[in-house]
């Protein structure tokens, strides 16, 4: 684009972000964003979400970001409204997310006074921002927003702070033109490094995450592993997989150390691609951090902000590993009768998610019976939730990847307890007329935190302990949350009732919500 | 007490807690906060009250310290779980709560490995703490707690974080005995500087915060007026003031410079008391930050910290103020009857509200009818909302001050955008059988952003801001959504519906939601 004038620092900005591909942004704005509020209509290129909440926004960028492959745009409200987003951007953060959040902060001169909503905004974003910036003068504001922009593509969070006198004043300049941040390769030693230990006589663990566990880093990962034996563990909480339809499937890491110990017996080594060494969520009394035996030889083939397709492909060169047939899809798993439980609801979604579906999965503990036969549905894109640990993952992330990709069916299958934290995002979805078919396990508990009290010991709770795992008294009636915002629900007690209520859900446009009581 | 053996570091410090005083805690806990939830147990002397969002925890916190005039505590869960507490810590920040936060961590040697929920704890808590500590062994358990409740007693939030080691870790150790932290008295040339500013003959305003707004500094905030004439203005979001029945009653600064500047015209000059200078919420083009014209002459009568009962009673000494006379009760507003507008509301609460009641206002815009016409409700407690400017503070502000004050009634009155922030309070009030009635005013839209946009001069918003600032399509269904968490909920068009179902609820125990149609 040539050179402007007498456009206002926040149009400057949105135009930078538009020329850089930016389509969407995800905001609950307020004063200290108002220009760009009013500066959406003058450069009508990008949409605005609007979330009741900043966690709905900071989770839908975090889908958006994922199906896009591009970075997601949020805008928010000083440090208060971006704190209310951190927990997603957490969860961003450890997903490798691209995400360029701006901040409105109040006009320079008006910091010193420290105004009520005044706070230490830096301090609020450094622990969740691989990259941040506070613009000092408007002259900054395109040149800063393409920095972000290209920070954010190293698969960062970048946080731009952003006064609103920089916002509202005029400024002359041109809008920067697109620039592509590549992804760092492996480097050479260790690829023939990790060649070797490939062809040692006893095979290595490759551990595989981020972009190898789209389809053409699965595809060659799984032709590493038919040439060498190899044992393929994919991460516990991938950010994105593509599964189905006779694309390989992978075993993830075990949640609980004593699980993952025993993927790596009889390995003679770890092979770490587009991830790191794993490590244990929590610390436990008299067990180790690392999930690995201490003597394993660990090789870290490339990291996680790297180029880890380049580097499985250089493997395959290297170890002539063979092309493999085309597998055949398994059959479609039967849709399940009788009683509903984690197992069975699993099988009905795989039983008849469309092909092309995105399911999001933040069901915790009753999800375990879904990723296990979820390998022969139809081809479909997974995306884990909670690879940072913060809870309120899910329906902020099925709201983002049903924006990116509005002609595929979104499935949430979330857990009560999670899905309470950002209950929200039912108004977007409502709002947007988004197809997501919500699936909420209610086992009126934090059922894993149960389990991690029977871990430590505690098989009898007191009354005080046993309280704050319990979500009954009163008992949350999902179907009538999601009325309220604009959300049809219902809510099913037997296997054969959900598939009758899935099977209608996923076939008409738009939102709903079945309750799966368990 | 006495020397304990064997404790875990967890009990100790809860048993340092209830020593100093404290009988509740708010919570959502994790598995690093495990051997304090089944401690409860073992203590049994403090009160876990679970929240389904952090954010709920923090602001009942608030709610809870400002009514029982003591530190109140919460227990959160690492830097995510934190974070969704911190804009209500932000807001109770402002209004200078007592409250002390626990937040667990990682074992001490597991923060090295940065696991999934690894993050930088004080980089987040720091800008809403005015006292941050890390615990590093159990030996300092029960100190570090005692000297949280100390330094929150100074009117602070204090976080302590608790690596899960130092909790599961037995101990030995006395469990430290209470202390108090007395707010400092005002300086003695300050009270004679402010004694001969109000003997000028063109009379200061006094601005007055704080505990100045309760009875007795409200008492001798009216008797120095009387004596000397001077305009007293109260703070435009009281932390707590008492009112009705008699009591005194002031003005509240404007929201807008415009408004604020008008109240002190023809001052001679500005006394805070309790408070400090009064500064624009927002910077706006051309606006000074502060509200007091810059050539009025400002004392410091005695800061926000400082004991300002105490400066204003040096001041009527000073100043020989007479005492006052019992002032005669106003008479009861009458109930409103025909449409429903934000006066009829603030009409029909004033008119009903009974003795004693604990009125929350975060009804924002909505809200504007009520606190003119409360003066003459019977007395009351107000508790104003969003001194950090922070939305999402009024429903958990209820819920604290409803569990300090299980004998008397609470009435929310809430605006709709800023309750759905922390919307999950709803089930909290069902679950701890809270004595709430929720006014939700259903404007459905950010009402005060649109009073902004047309400040800014947008007469005629663009359609992608105009959708940024309302919240219909769809229309929330409050009573839906209330039903949905437990909490009876009723939708009202009129004033005399309004009116049959105010009355209705304060008839009844527990929680009940009004939606107010406006």
């Amino acid at each position: 684009m040539g050179a402007e004038t007498q456009m206002t620092g926040a149009e400057i900005l949105l135009r930078t972000a538009m020329a850089n591909g930016v389509e969407v942004c995800f905001t609950n704005p307020g004063t200290t964003e108002m220009t760009f509020v009013t500066e959406f209509d003058a450069v009508a290129g990008i949409r605005p979400v609007l979330g009741l909440f900043e966690g709905v926004c900071t989770g839908a960028a975090d889908g958006y970001g994922r199906m896009a492959g591009k970075p997601a745009l949020t805008l928010l409200h000083l440090g208060p409204g971006f704190a209310n987003g951190i927990a997603n951007l957490h969860n961003a953060r450890r997903a490798r997310t691209p995400i360029v959040n701006i901040i409105g902060d109040h006009a320079t001169w008006h910091v010193a006074y420290d105004a009520p909503l005044t706070s230490d905004i830096m301090s609020l974003a450094s622990p969740v921002s691989g990259w941040t910036r506070a613009v000092a003068s408007p002259e900054e504001m395109a040149g800063s927003m393409l920095d972000a922009f290209l920070a954010a593509q190293k698969g960062q969070v970048a946080t731009l702070v952003v006064p609103s006198d920089c916002q509202w004043s005029p400024v002359e300049g041109e809008v920067p033109v697109r620039a592509v941040a590549p992804r760092p390769v492996a480097a050479e030693e260790a690829v023939v490094a990790v060649a070797k230990a490939l062809r040692a006589e006893t095979p290595p663990v490759l551990f595989l995450g981020g972009a190898g566990l789209e389809e053409a880093g699965a595809r060659a990962a799984a032709r590493l592993s038919a040439a060498t034996g190899c044992r393929v563990i994919a991460e516990g909480f991938p950010s994105r997989m593509e599964r189905g339809g006779g694309l390989p499937s992978f075993e993830r890491i075990g949640y609980f150390s004593q699980l993952a110990r025993g993927q790596f017996a009889n390995a003679s080594a770890l092979i770490l691609a587009g991830t790191v060494d794993p490590v244990s969520f929590f610390g436990y009394p008299g067990e180790p951090s690392r999930m690995a035996p201490p003597d394993l030889p660990v090789y870290q083939l490339v990291g996680p902000e790297g180029d880890v397709l380049d580097a499985l492909e250089r493997l395959i060169d290297l170890c002539n590993a063979p092309a493999l047939g085309a597998a055949e899809a398994l059959p479609v798993p039967d849709a399940p009768t009788g009683p509903l439980t984690p197992f069975t609801a699993g099988a009905a979604i795989a039983a008849l998610q469309p092909e092309g579906a995105i399911v999001v999965d933040e069901a915790a503990t009753s999800g375990m019976g879904y990723y296990p036969v979820a390998g022969a549905a139809l081809p479909h894109t997974y995306l884990g939730a909670l690879q940072g640990g913060a809870i309120g993952h899910g329906l902020p992330l099925a709201t983002g990847a049903a924006v990116a990709c509005p002609d595929r069916r979104v499935i949430a299958f979330q857990a009560d307890g999670s899905g309470m934290y950002t209950v929200q995002s039912l108004w977007t979805h409502a709002r947007e007329e988004l197809n997501i078919t919500t699936l909420v396990c209610s086992n009126r508990s934090y059922r894993i935190l149960q389990m991690e009290m029977a871990r430590a010991g505690v098989m009898e709770p007191g009354p005080l302990a046993a309280s704050l795992v319990d979500l009954s008294n009163p008992d949350l009636s999902w179907p009538q949350i999601a009325e309220g915002m604009g959300v049809p629900g219902v809510s099913v007690t037997t296997s054969d009732e959900l598939v009758v209520e899935l099977k209608r859900a996923l076939s008409e446009p738009g939102p709903a919500l079945i309750e799966l009581i368990l």
